[in-house]
């Protein structure tokens, strides 16, 4: 980063960053890449975004290098339309070797949704989904528990915890604030690098990291909060600050 | 989009999507435009945002094939100023040939709006602005019907209705709340192929999507907003997926 | 801009455009330059963002030519780990000549705050920070002028008035209404060509033009909120036209 290297004391061991791109260009991804691509561990292009999406192939270039994964309302889609073989196909040929699979809008029996993971976990690496994108739809937190403990079962590598985009459903409750209650019950009967938590705001981000400490799985992070998100995990930025790097107070356990 | 396509057996047919941009760059611009140009029917540089933009003829050459017009508000400056001749000429050394007159901000008397209107009419294509940008003015439906008709009858392509970049004035309440009695009496007696509704929130153009139908005009969209609203007309994303891909809901008639 | 300029016999004089960097990357950078690096004055690498960012020194050759200060809150993170000699060669060793010191989030007393102003004053332009990243932390305002006429005495060269990226803190209430008796009772004693009032929303600058004049100083812009303030400043968006382009209001005096 410079000829003098300001050594600060502070390392971060693991944690996933997941990024969540609703249609940024190949020029932005460079930059993207450039100044933060050492703390993306995988990127979404969300819901049916990657479809519409213009000369694809090229920024699917650009991305090169990094798993790359298509939101669940589009397995929703071609699951409604009944195109699942022609996705698979799709994905292959785009050279997508990872996919989510969630029911968070359209209705995807149980029994259904892990045979769909157990069926894609052949060819692809699953990201499943939980939670509903309805605000209104609430689910008991063992009924989180218990379904996520089957699609792990099924063959998911991780499950996401819903929130949308806007941080408004799933874990979240409509005003935006978190259904913290909820995360700890998951928390007590996951282990956590199983999980994925969907945290697109900064506050839910400070929150889990003050929670789980640095190295929580955190997902739909818009590509520029991926170094915002960073300072966090370090303890580099006001929200943080006391609790990461001076040590004021200890990261409570996950489980 | 990939060697091999992937066919949903979807398509979209009509619906202009008119974006407003705030000064975004032309390395942002050719982002854009690659990646989703194809939906993009006209873009407004913002209030006055293109005099003070550094470089404007290199933005203006990325933006080239796209209709481009200055925003309303810089043209109620030039009123407010004398220039109105010189604003014509400005625009065509820039090679624009769209140009958007409102009375948002100052006041302009109806019949002198009308003439400015047929005036400009014989040189540009004219979109015409109805609504305040004070959010605290607010007129009678039967008004907003008036104005409409008369701008039309005067010359205007389209008519756009006021929401500002925020949503919160002319067919919005200040809280963000759509004013949907006073849409749908609008579009009760207004063609809507002659009209473009202003919604720069992901709610509202929701709202309009499953309202009046994927065709829908739709103005200040922001640029990264473009490839969102696509995946809405087409119900590639949960908030429209269920009226729009699985006919649960048949989009209400728009008049 | 263009061949044929059109003269709306407007200029504006003075009034620093303090930009918050939160990890943009070169090119959109050389974007932001292109279109509106003739009103940036300086630009702030946000809280400790510096220190993650990739391949920082090529963001810098892009910046070159612009004043680059990194955020206090590292200067706060580097002062609690007890780095302050090798933060200074880091910052020389980057070309980097100005520095932020602020106490927002660590404890420093006040005489060691004087005490680091002075010392880096030898061979750093200071900017110092004067007000709590906490936003429940209330000061008197008699207690904001001690403190910045203390920092000032000390060699800042300007002092900036806290409010957090997100108008929160500080001189904002945590609910993002602004504190303008606050406001106003130091403007009231200091000179306000020493300050830089933070005021990251466009409310805020609105009101900040309206109050003080077009050439007020403000800080934390985000890049792509130069454009826009500057018509701000320049009367050409419907918050300012009236007061700053039709005189329809005396800007109140600054102090």
């Amino acid at each position: 980063m410079s000829d003098f290297d300001l050594d600060l004391g502070i390392k971060r061991d693991g944690g996933l960053t997941h990024v969540l791109d609703k249609g940024l260009g190949p020029r932005a991804w460079e930059d993207v890449l450039e100044t933060s691509g050492e703390y993306i561990d995988i990127v979404k292009l969300g819901w049916g975004t990657a479809w519409v999406t213009g000369n694809l192939r090229r920024k699917l270039d650009v991305l090169r290098g990094k798993p790359v994964v298509i939101g669940g309302t589009f397995f929703e889609v071609v699951y409604a339309r009944d195109r699942l073989d022609d996705y698979k196909r799709w994905l292959g040929s785009l050279g997508i070797r990872h996919v989510e699979i969630s029911d968070g809008t359209v209705e995807i029996p149980r029994e259904r949704k892990l045979e769909l993971i157990a069926d894609f976990a052949r060819d692809f690496t699953v990201l499943s989904e939980v939670g509903s994108k309805d605000s209104e739809v609430v689910f008991a937190p063992y009924e989180w528990v218990e379904w996520i403990t089957e699609e792990l079962a099924a063959g998911a590598w991780k499950v996401i915890t819903e929130s949308r985009e806007s941080g408004t459903a799933g874990i979240f409750r409509p005003s935006g604030e978190m259904r913290t209650g909820l995360v700890d019950e998951i928390a007590h009967s996951i282990d956590v690098h199983d999980l994925i938590w969907e945290a697109p705001t900064k506050s839910s981000q400070a929150w889990f990291v003050k929670h789980f400490g640095p190295a929580v799985n955190l997902g739909n992070i818009p590509p520029d909060e991926v170094i915002p998100l960073e300072t966090l995990r370090l303890g580099l930025r006001g929200d943080t600050l006391k609790e990461v790097l001076l040590g004021d107070a200890e990261p409570e356990p996950a489980a």
